[in-house]
């Protein structure tokens, strides 16, 4: 079992990251719960929620909820669910909360644990590759019918726990969604990192190259993360490709497409845009064909309208003033922020699905 | 315009009191928002909203939502309006909130800025006397239906404004219900001004000398809350008189009686314990003369049930491990925690009630 350590302005808290350390939590954890409630959502409850219960001693203790996978999950209404078994459940301040489970349950039972008696300990416990970015730095929340993570908080787990064994049974799908931030963080470091990445066969993976990309992953981000909490500033850079890909999630509805690879395709128009204003020699190329030959589903931008996905952007919790910033690259590893007019958006981001639906 | 300055972990703020600042606004904050929108309540908004908005210019950037008056609109429901009331105002990062009414407002509006965009800035401005408590200290929440402010976050506002001619309105009960909270920052201070305190008559307050207790209380209470900002310790000591007081409030209904009543009925079983246990010379009996003298709505404890009470109880954010932490006195201005076992607990309770009856 590996470790990370991330820092934190109200704790310091560790990335555990090991093979079959899911039954491992209670001998992980460096303090005693009386009281701990699990929350999943129904897909991850069938594989691994009994492992993790089995871990507890008195099992009597761990109470558990379960809400139906899917990010339409991340609602007010599953938030309230959550908050009356809380209640019901009788947890106190020194109770726990732990997520079991991707990004979804991750921010959905982490906002519960940010609001529940205005904040009580809770802990990722992150199955998917996509969670290596949201388990680390705090941000929770659910959607609004109107966009993303409208709703939510600041609020740092007291530890991740990363079972390797777990990523084993994503779909092909959730492997790309997870990527889609790995290479993300890929372009916001090292570009000796990136071209190996941009290489990969995503269904060719081996668990050790996972861990490794991982971690690395998640160093990127706490990097980022430690010096600006709140997303004053450099925190923001970590938006890379986001504005599009919120935009494409709400338009097709959540779900439709994976957070990842949303991103990644954000990401593309990204470099396109950053290597039009900044004649970078960032690899596009590359990335477009890594893009293509793992079979990210590019097709589905055809059913989107521009105007719309402009729309969806100026609701963006990045947007101020209703001016969209958009995090361009400079060179790799070299990320900033641009304003960029109604306009010029508008003809670029229409050049842009016209490229798109050529790879399609 | 006097001014105290609270500390706290994220930035400091001010609390301005004076005569008619409500007015002037968007002169007393040291920061231009480009979209301001202020939250009250029906009752309120008749009497000073519209002198709040005439402060700002251009008037077009002051949107407004208003909720029904009443403890009942702390709830998800209400909390749910207005965050849809932030996204369809479009509200961006930059935005401000302004919280104008009594501790009710304060919670909702304060709960509802802490989550929207994972938290903009808010501005108290209290209306009520009882506010002078639930304004300072970050604690924003709503209800649930199983206990008060079971939902909520520690959010500072960037500002409090308290213009003393909006307590010109207020009923008596009003009047009673702030004073509950001002006797307490006595109890827990100053053995010199409780003794003022308790000779007052409520209904022939001036309002130099409400200003002048305000301004007492305000402090009691930051300088414990600048110890310790996420109630971890010293914090706790401002739960005086709130277990019961929140277990009466819950039980009756919220909104049958005031807060700051029934935290003024709590202090009395609190005081009661204290003298049982600690054999101190707090001056219960000129506490319950001041009670009696100023028409606390005593009679409301006949309709309630001893263990239905404790039930409650063990629902509070103080319990843990099912245990009841009570805060006592060891004298005037000496707080300290004692868990009361559920036995003793229901002996004296079931005492006190029989007391209170007798004075009823």
């Amino acid at each position: 079992m590996s470790s990370l350590l991330i820092q934190s302005s109200t704790h310091d808290y560790e990335v555990a990251i090991g093979s079959g350390i899911r039954g491992r939590v209670e001998e992980i954890l460096d303090k005693d719960y009386q009281k701990v409630l699990i929350i999943t959502d129904s897909q991850v409850a069938d594989l691994y929620l009994q492992q993790v219960i089995e871990g507890f001693s008195p099992k009597g203790q761990v109470g558990t909820a379960v809400v139906p996978a899917g990010e339409a999950s991340k609602s007010m209404e599953q938030y309230q669910y959550l908050l009356d078994v809380c209640v019901e459940e009788r947890l106190d301040r020194k109770s726990l909360i732990i997520a079991l489970g991707g990004g979804m349950i991750g921010d959905l039972a982490g906002f519960a644990a940010s609001t529940y008696l205005r904040g009580i300990d809770f802990v990722q416990m992150p199955t998917t590759i996509l969670a290596h970015d949201s388990s680390v730095g705090g941000k929770v929340a659910i959607n609004h019918p109107q966009g993303k993570n409208l709703i939510g908080s600041f609020y740092n787990p007291v530890h991740v726990i990363y079972d390797m064994e777990t990523l084993s049974s994503l779909s092909p799908a959730e492997v790309r969604s997870g990527y889609g931030e790995v290479v993300k963080h890929g372009l916001l470091s090292d570009p000796k990192w990136l071209d190996e990445l941009l290489q990969q066969d995503l269904t060719q993976l081996s668990k050790d190259q996972i861990a490794k990309d991982l971690a690395k992953g998640i160093r990127v981000k706490a990097n980022l993360v430690e010096q600006d909490e709140r997303e004053a500033g450099v925190r923001k850079y970590l938006n890379l490709g986001h504005t599009l890909a919120h935009s494409i999630e709400a338009e097709l509805g959540y779900g439709d497409i994976t957070h990842g690879e949303a991103v990644a395709i954000g990401i593309w128009f990204a470099l396109k845009l950053s290597k039009k204003k900044f004649q970078t020699d960032l690899p596009v190329k590359d990335y477009v064909n890594w893009i293509i030959r793992n079979h990210f589903p590019v097709d589905k931008l055809n059913k989107l309208d521009c105007n719309s996905l402009i729309n969806r952007m100026k609701r963006d919790k990045k947007t101020v003033h209703e001016v969209i910033n958009y995090v361009l690259l400079t060179d790799t590893g070299f990320p900033c922020i641009e304003p960029l007019q109604d306009e010029e958006l508008l003809q670029e981001l229409n050049d842009f699905l016209k490229e798109v639906r050529r790879h399609d």
